[in-house]
């Protein structure tokens, strides 16, 4: 037997890689689970999930599939049929011809960045992503012993990356790139890169071999500028979507990548083992969601009217919105007025009036404890009751 | 513009991480699908699925879930709901108290291991596991840059590892090991490890400070010999486990961990950037499913039939069973009499007769050329006419 006093010195160790940040959005939910389970009426504008359920026809598909019997594995990269939608789905929205052996599915796009980073980078590697941003992409990035090479993007480059913001973190960091990473529409900034900026950042990492990962989850949610794929501009790209935002598949965790054919059997060996296969019932959902079209371009029509509400009322009420909002479903907000703490401010919001916001700090580590974002996926009343809220709140 | 001749030379890269084995029993899977899709009658027995849907309650909550409306994000670790049902599942059948906040859901066992293994291990630890054993550790350690020490289990020691055999292969290897991996029952070998082999492992990696994984997956399909939980012995054991198996649910992706109570935290900050949260629907399906004992020990009871079959069978046809075939629904065989090559005798198997088997070389890197795995998890019906296909073919 072990003695007390020895026990603490031989307990198994905790990895020094799981020491990543926290995600506040996800701690924030939490928050907001608990105190709504205790009856407390909490409007969510913390996480970026849209109010509205899955299109009626994947409600439909996954009912029948359950009536039919088992829901088992599927290949490791997913379904034929589900293959096939998305190739249509291309072909469709964006004129273009992907080979459906090129499509893998994933466990919601969680799943396609850690394998995309798995597959391309190893141990060491450098990637660029821009700040603010995404913050599962720094988390998995650390977890797996990637360099992370954050970007600071401003409103002088429309809060996008370009090459020369590459060349020039380059050049001060002495890091060299071996991935870049680029939302459009990007998530907290609402920035939508156009075609042209695509472009050229396309054209810089294949000038330089670094691999050119686009984040195109927010897809189908644009409400200024030009909404591009990268695939429009290269076979090089590997592109990651998801059925979360504009198909409001959250909780179903369904995701696809695109990828240049090389690249295809490496990511299918690691997820494999990783995934074994995702969720079947999700497939066979999202398989019927892709042609569920109108019904989700009138969801699109409500958040446009939440985000006018948003871009009118916000800065009556003293709240500055800190980038473009042209895409995605985000107000980025600078709080410098009434805190240096957006935390705590995100905390006491919570507490006091039960609106539920995300600290900047997820976003950007440096300057995020001045921003806070606000999800605008909600429900046109929730918004608005949420704006007063806070509104009445901030005086 | 790149011309064609510089193009080979600047392509991105593709890491040496992705360099795993293919597993091949999904790859096996894929051929299979694609043979059913042009009609051809295949029966698998590669895939450890069972062939049951998951129990009658888990569908009908699915479909109320459905029928109430958005199916969304779950904290990280999964809902309270399922995490009580699971404490009560403990206190049932093993007679443990369990704090529902030492549990946490994932996404399938498939998460839990990467979870386990990135919060546990950095670059570098050794964890051992045994040969024969379940290809996806090997894989997930190596994607991840941890050393992986196979360990051989052998007749000897009724295929188990032991403290002697854990010191001795340490010994051999000059490797100092961070953590072991057990599975009981065992993929593939079938191999249970009863209370007092546990215990031994238990203590032996707590006085070494090696962190003790117990993958449980297989738990309620015992046939012979005694079930343990490693919770009965230690609270410092990482269990992994998985609606997959007794409760039918595969292509739900859906299972737990339980965990000590200092290492919550850091698996729930990876979990939260690297998988968002558990799918909510299986989630609640799984719910319901662990109030399905009555049902699932029926299907359980179907599996023995098919177990008593191929163990009166397969030694008649020429197929000799390697291993105890105590728990888990495999049955792992010694197929030197035929051939040396278990994988191209696998590939001929499903050309020739559809019948989908796993080769050797997934669970056993050096002596997996001549065993083959066969999963008896299919309906009585399928297992008795894919033995006598076999019977017919090896004639």
């Amino acid at each position: 037997m072990i003695s007390e006093a020895e026990r603490e010195t031989i307990l198994f160790s905790i990895s020094k890689r799981s020491e990543v940040e926290s995600f506040h959005a996800m701690d924030v939910l939490a928050e907001a689970t608990k105190r709504r389970a205790a009856g407390h009426p909490v409007i969510s504008m913390a996480v970026g999930q849209p109010s509205h359920a899955a299109p009626l026809g994947a409600l439909e598909a996954a009912r029948a599939a359950l009536a039919e019997g088992r829901i088992g594995y599927t290949d490791a990269l997913g379904t034929a049929r589900l293959k096939s939608a998305l190739a249509w789905h291309y072909k469709d929205r964006h004129g273009l011809e992907i080979d459906p052996k090129r499509i893998a599915i994933t466990t919601g796009s969680s799943a396609g960045f850690n394998l995309a980073f798995l597959s391309l980078f190893d141990a060491g590697d450098a990637v660029a992503i821009a700040r603010p941003g995404y913050p599962a992409y720094r988390n998995i990035l650390g977890a797996l012993g990637l360099k992370v090479l954050e970007v600071p993007v401003t409103a002088e480059t429309h809060f996008t990356l370009t090459p020369q913001s590459l060349e020039a973190a380059q050049k001060e960091s002495g890091i060299t790139l071996k991935g870049v990473l680029l939302a459009s529409p990007a998530n907290p900034t609402g920035t939508v890169t156009d075609r042209e900026g695509l472009k050229a950042l396309s054209d810089y990492c294949a000038a330089h071999s670094i691999a050119f990962i686009s984040d195109e989850i927010y897809h189908g949610l644009t409400f200024a500028g030009e909404e591009a794929s990268a695939l429009e501009l290269t076979d090089e790209a590997i592109v990651i979507n998801s059925f979360s935002k504009y198909y409001c598949m959250t909780g179903w965790r369904i995701g696809w990548m695109v990828l240049p054919e090389r690249l295809v059997r490496p990511i299918e060996r690691v997820a494999q083992s990783l995934y074994i296969s995702p969720p079947e019932l999700s497939q066979i959902a999202a398989t019927a969601a892709l042609s569920a079209g109108a019904e989700l371009d009138r969801y699109k029509a409500s958040y446009a009217a939440n985000r006018d509400l948003l871009m009118r009322r916000l800065p009556q009420i003293g709240l500055s919105i800190a980038s473009p909002m042209d895409g995605a479903f985000y107000a980025y907000l600078d709080v410098t007025r009434f805190t240096n703490d957006s935390m705590g401010f995100a905390k006491r919001m919570l507490a006091e009036i039960d609106v539920a916001a995300t600290p900047g700090l997820d976003f950007d580590p440096l300057e995020g404890n001045r921003t806070l974002r606000l999800s605008y996926a909600g429900s046109e009343a929730e918004i608005a009751e949420a704006v007063e809220r806070i509104a009445a709140w901030l005086k």
